[in-house]
């Protein structure tokens, strides 16, 4: 992330009027901004000069209606699970704390929806969910909130068969920055109704709007679901056999690749005793029936690039503790390391260039002395390399920003993109003109501009400098 | 539509000038200009002032640059088969004709995508990708060209199992109202690099930039495809079946209603011998064992509603000539009454509120002396009444017109949008503002203002006066 000079810090008189309109609900002290300054990236963190919990659009319009005029920058703030940077407050001002906005406001399980505030993390609404049958597919690791998932365009494990926020955001309610507040989209499963400024706002990084309210799309928890586990002799055939299912057709619902060393830590930190070696974790969803014949299907091919056993679970326990040590495997990498830093990447490339992509990436990172492994969502052609970093030398985290931008371009070379699921944060500017080309990204700042003209809404991410 | 005073007509200057852009390729002939002074619904026609055929992108952007900077108003045209006025030229000026570029680029079975030029139409693409073993799944009833259902984020009888243009587009060549051409997306299945201006050109009808070309996702054709038919009582009991289907989680790759009077329709002009009462026609796909046991919980499920008949077929030949029959029913619609055209209604609603959306606009319009008979994509909660006008009487477009109207805020106050599939075009821009609010719309106002400050695109489409 850039250096910038023109920080923002609060007058008393500015506290003041913000505590005002929140009902006092505004904190300067240290470690409310100490935890407010980072997310789980290893970016330098910077302090905000205050943070705010509104806990209404009401209230969340108004704050920025004041910011606005006073030009103080604004960074929406949800569970800070983000890995870009994105909620680093770089020019100070307020962090808009939005986790006091956490009810679920309707669940309607006829018309397989739910309506939350936007600080609702994601385990809190399946576990209610779960009583109606019903659940929200999109898991990222983190247990993040919606608001923030939607921010970031978040994906997970399951995307290859129910999609990412961009296919289950239905609805919303955002504040531009100016305090005005604007209903997108509709309830309804279809919608060609004026521009989609719903698909607009997912994956705009908090620099258009902030997001109050969220309505989501739900699916019923299927009659069956079982994992199955396969070893391969090296990871080529491992990703190999991961494109070949996809182009089979199987229905999966999981394809999640795990390289020799994401497996030895979770065997470590999980307690799991999985066969130390490169590793396919499949799920799969439907009627008993059609569960057994898609993982029959699936071992036949897994047969053909060498994997070995194959093992398949329909145990609701073991199930759960696979899928929740795979969304483990990013701590688990950090715990193996203590007191370190890791920077994740966030690759994806069209399938046919997967073992390629991977092979490019191994190549690059095995020539350096950082310790790394591989983990991906496969089945969708999205892998991410997670480099272990020493955060009390600053140069080591530059040097792996250099790696990986080299292996990034190499990516987008092969028709790529620098993020699959991530977003670009405070860290990815360059790629993303490489990538979309500068007269896309002008397009983008033209549109930054026309709906946050005086640039309060979380500067210096997503472009490289003010616009 | 409104009447427009600010008509452009080119001057011999600019005709020449046009023509040395594009080699010529530039017409006033009457004929030509009358093929493109409508499209499907019952808009009056405007005459454009020349129409235009580029065959590159780098043709469209040179005209664009020229007319941009004389002021003069561009419409993009494919197969004129939109539904809304959307390809009218209301202020004269030049037709794009894109149907020139009808290459297909390049087919990547391994990757599930297809690039192809604009103006290529969606039933001579999935002849060629039928060799692949692939198909492209966006059907609407009109052989559309690609690029205008996607500038209309056009749908289908399969979006409930496939998704829309909105899910299938995954990489664009835009080319704004200057002449500057822009890539958006990436031939990825995931991808959150910015703001997803893909997902904003979906359905933007023109009014943002012109598309010529496009990456979109492809299918495998299934192994197994069969088709089923069923009768109901009524139409509510037709409609509480759908929703029931739905919710009960079958993967169902397609549920249609028809009325009573769609079928005696398609009876008559396509030769079929269905019982004439309201019906669901569904398609099952998946392996042999799936679709069978899909299509017994759907007999199961119908049963409860009183669904008669129930018959399902596998044959290939009978099971394509159904559906051409459904893709048939709108023209089937207007030739049973020679001489007049038809409004079609697209409302859609939660599926909650299906029913009482249908039973509202059948209140209403029974009322009336219109003839007009209802189908719909129920699955999806979208559905269409197709209302019979007699062109050479104007009071009566205008007395439809109000009609649906009044329905349409009915279905807006149900959670309901005025259009699931065909988009705002001429024709819905107060109840735009209805459904997505005075705010919403200004947002939408601000983004066009910026991508095309001299409003050359499309006038007079999605917002109600210049901007």
């Amino acid at each position: 992330m850039r250096v910038v000079t023109n920080r923002v810090d609060l007058t008393q008189a500015q506290v003041w009027a913000i505590a005002h309109l929140v009902d006092g609900r505004i904190s300067q002290n240290d470690s409310v901004l100490e935890s407010h300054s980072h997310d789980e990236s290893a970016f330098p963190p910077v302090l905000p000069s205050a943070v705010v919990s509104p806990n209404s659009t009401a209230e969340v319009s108004s704050v920025l209606s004041y910011c606005n005029a006073e030009g103080i920058p604004v960074v929406a703030f949800g569970a800070g699970t983000s890995l870009e940077g994105h909620v680093v407050p770089s020019r100070g001002g307020i962090s808009l704390d939005l986790t006091s906005m956490n009810r679920i406001l309707e669940i309607r399980p006829d018309d397989l929806l739910v309506r939350v505030e936007t600080g609702v993390a994601r385990k809190a609404l399946n576990e209610k969910l779960s009583s109606y049958g019903l659940f929200f597919s999109v898991d990222p690791g983190a247990d993040a909130t919606l608001g923030g998932m939607a921010a970031t365009g978040a994906a997970g494990t399951t995307t290859v068969r129910y999609g990412s926020m961009r296919e289950n955001v239905m609805a919303m309610t955002a504040v531009l920055a100016d305090g005005t507040v604007i209903r997108t989209g509709r309830e309804t499963r279809k919608q060609s109704a004026g521009f989609d400024l719903t698909r607009l706002l997912v994956g705009s990084e908090g620099t258009l709007a902030v997001i109050t309210e969220l309505t989501l799309r739900l699916f019923g928890i299927p009659e069956k679901m079982a994992a199955a586990v396969v070893c391969f002799p090296d990871l080529a055939r491992g990703v190999a056999a991961a494109t070949a299912i996809v182009r089979s057709g199987v229905a999966i619902a999981r394809c999640e690749f795990l390289d020799k060393k994401c497996i030895t830590n979770l065997n470590k930190l999980e307690g799991l005793s999985l066969a130390e070696a490169p590793t396919l974790l499949f799920e799969f969803h439907g009627s008993p029936q059609s569960v057994k014949e898609d993982a029959n299907t699936v071992q036949e091919i897994v047969a053909d690039f060498d994997g070995t056993d194959f093992e398949w679970t329909a145990e609701e326990g073991q199930r759960r503790k696979l899928w929740q040590a795979r969304h483990n495997a990013h701590y688990a990498a950090l715990a193996m390391h203590p007191g370190k830093k890791g920077v994740s990447t966030d690759w994806a490339v069209p399938l046919s260039r997967l073992a390629d992509a991977v092979g490019a990436a191994e190549r690059v990172l095995s020539a350096h002395s950082y310790p790394y492994s591989f983990l991906g969502h496969v089945a969708d052609g999205n892998f991410h390399a997670q480099i272990i970093n020493d955060p009390s030398k600053p140069n080591e985290l530059n040097e792996i920003r250099e790696i990986t931008h080299s292996i990034t371009s190499e990516i987008i070379a092969m028709g790529g993109t620098c993020t699959g699921e991530h977003g670009i944060g405070g860290g990815k500017m360059e790629s993303l003109v490489e990538e979309a080309g500068r007269e896309s990204v002008e397009v983008m700042r033209a549109i930054k501009r026309a709906l946050d003209p005086n640039y309060i809404l979380n500067p210096d991410k997503i472009f490289t400098e003010k616009i």
